[in-house]
């Protein structure tokens, strides 16, 4: 006679960073999400694990992708959806962010899904509220959804992250996604680099354990996966924004390029790509791209979050 | 002992524009939406036809009416809707349509509504997804389902379409509700005219059987229907813009004019409306005007749509 | 054997003010609120009591709190709940807020949720459409809704209303807030005193049976409630906008001036605040303070205003 599974444990109240996630953490999110593909794969694409249960997404920031996927992943789940953003809130009338999180805390919502240019807003608002917080990005500090959508689809897709050579290139210096990415895949056993022109590469990489290359070529020879970045051109000032031309010639991926990976490399981009900049589009559409495969995994991962952090809501 | 009916077939996986529909085509939708009426006009206005299925409307022009009334549909048959607007686009991030037509692919939808400038917007991004893709409204081309729910309006009001004279007037240049209530209108036999300034009618009207008048008293003589079309000023510039009195004086209807359309001629209009510009107050919300009824069928032929389009979605 | 308690009677079609309530219908009001508090205390904070039904928040005046609180109020109840701000309207179409709200109501909603920046919009739309409407804030009218919670805040802390000294401070003139209060809170019995600036006071109050000082320290002496108002500056023009530091130096609350106020006195302010100009954080965030218990109360008070209406909706 069949017996369940042990339940799976999720010991956090918020998801805030992958900073502060153990190994058995990481696993129990992403085996969950391996559970959370199938529900977006049926006809009725309907649970009701959180049925009742208001989600907040507070968007400071405009983002077409997460804050999309964060929508869909909660009404999947049953939950009460409500969208805030920007240019909705009370900020134009003087409130703070912590203002807008105290209120909206009293209308007792179960989640609040925050993506702010700020590093650490994340963290300030669950000190003030009593819901779980996930980070849905915080300035260049950290996006953890974004990191475990990247393993799970790697993970998927090659079997395995240990031992895993995994070379993140391009503007690393504005990328909270490179950071979460290299905090959860090394905590997973990857082998990593980041690649890029040393303006847009911060220090102190090394004493992580991460190999640092200047040197597309170089950087991403032999790597079983190339991970590109945006370039966060918005952020950028002056004279230190590189030309389109200048920088694809150096740091985007194209097929020449590609060829110096692992026989079997797969690329990845967290998009919105920049097409022809960081990423040739005969790359981004080809055999090896795992970019579509990440966006659907997003959603899972996302389900995967909403529901572990479920478990600890207020009175659940 | 009843059987019931041969069920409705609509045999297309999208609605890109009444242009490739046949006539049995039509008139499954327009069946299907005499009994969506019935929905809305209950307490409880919702159905589970849409259960579990996720509606994206995708919208990169505002439009009060047209997007409210999806979401509107979609959530009386109880399908998660999605609304994005191009505020909250990835535009600014420089993503394409159809960067985030395959984004939002990968999210596993059932249906995009979509909704944009350009000429063949919805039938570009039908190539690259796999769920259903209905157009509602791309640039001066076609606009389905405003063609379906006029039809539906005229239909219920004058027992049938076939042989009626309906007289379309004002900025057909700019409208994309002219040419698929030609298309539509035209396919179950109706006498069209088109009227307005020169200027504003293109050519090549009468190759398709539609009469052509640039006076307004002949164009709507013993019409059955008159059919007003807002002046899109904004798509206008400079000298060509016709002044609002001088508009009203030759192209606007009123009482007065109204007078030479048929005894029991009707008036429609698809809304938004310039009163005192293409249409004078009193008929706008007389006794002979169809606009109010209008807005209601739009909820009933969506609902149709949808419900329609939802037979063919993946794994359906 | 237990029966069933009479069933509350709110008989009213529409909520538009607080003018025209008796004192019954507040309290009918009032009583369905306090059951609408357990709702969102639940894990599952879902009720199908407008299950089917159609909301639409209808907002010309951008409002974080407000709109939420709606939203929240609905989704709990079950309703479809559509949103539509200002950006999205086809007001820059040139379409009337009738002439929206006509459109709308052929959509067939049960409630709609109307905020706009003149007085009277909210009446003028209740006598155009077959749903109900409620007054989210109509200029410097009335905002009934934020009054009843005001008053359930109250009454849940003190026990009662009648015979309490009610001091309302601060920018009169452009609060509608005030207005409304004024209305509920003295129809229920309380001792209203309006406190500020001569230029930010109108006349009149007397007439109504209010106090009036422009001196802050006699405005709260001894008032069980110091009722804070938000200093509208973007209302204000040149040379009448008051300096933050002169205003807080003579109006703005502090724990000093508070001193004055009776012992147990409790501070309100409907929000989003201006921490340091009209009121200091030290007060807004201490233990007097029931400001984060208004904002939970007026959820409930939305569910319950909400609820009431349905009873009058078309065909219930």
């Amino acid at each position: 006679m069949p017996t369940d599974p042990a339940p799976r444990h999720y010991p956090h109240r918020h998801l805030l960073g992958i900073e502060g996630l153990s190994r058995p953490d990481i696993l129990t999110l992403l085996d969950m999400a391996e559970d959370a593909i199938e529900v977006s794969r049926q006809i009725e694409k309907k649970s009701s694990k959180l049925r009742g249960r208001t989600q907040v997404n507070l968007f400071y920031e405009a983002s077409t992708r997460t804050q999309a996927s964060f929508e869909i992943a909660g009404k999947r789940l049953g939950a009460d959806v409500m969208n805030m953003s920007t240019a909705k809130s009370s900020e134009s009338k003087g409130e703070t962010l912590l203002d807008t999180a105290i209120t909206l805390n009293a209308m007792r919502p179960d989640i609040i899904v925050v993506r702010h240019s700020q590093a650490g807003a994340a963290h300030l608002l669950a000190r003030k509220v009593d819901c779980a917080v996930v980070n849905a990005g915080d300035g260049a500090h950290e996006h953890p959804t974004q990191a475990l959508l990247d393993a799970l689809t790697i993970r998927r897709n090659m079997g395995r992250i240990e031992g895993l050579t995994i070379s993140i290139c391009g503007d690393v210096l504005h990328s909270r996604v490179a950071r979460s990415n290299i905090l959860l895949l090394g905590a997973l056993g990857a082998k990593l680099r980041v690649v890029g022109p040393p303006t847009l590469v911060p220090r102190g990489f090394e004493r992580m354990g991460v190999a640092v290359f200047h040197d597309m070529t170089r950087g991403i020879e032999g790597a079983d996966i190339v991970m590109m970045l945006r370039l966060q051109r918005e952020r950028m000032s002056g004279a230190l924004v590189p030309s389109s031309r200048e920088y694809f010639q150096f740091f985007g991926l194209d097929e020449e390029k590609l060829k110096g990976a692992a026989a079997n490399a797969l690329v990845m981009h967290p998009g919105p790509m920049n097409r022809g900049i960081e990423i040739d589009s005969f790359v981004a559409d080809g055999a090896r791209s795992l970019i579509r495969e990440q966006v659907e995994m997003g959603v899972a991962v996302r389900m995967a979050v909403l529901e572990a952090l479920a478990h600890h809501l207020p009175n659940a």
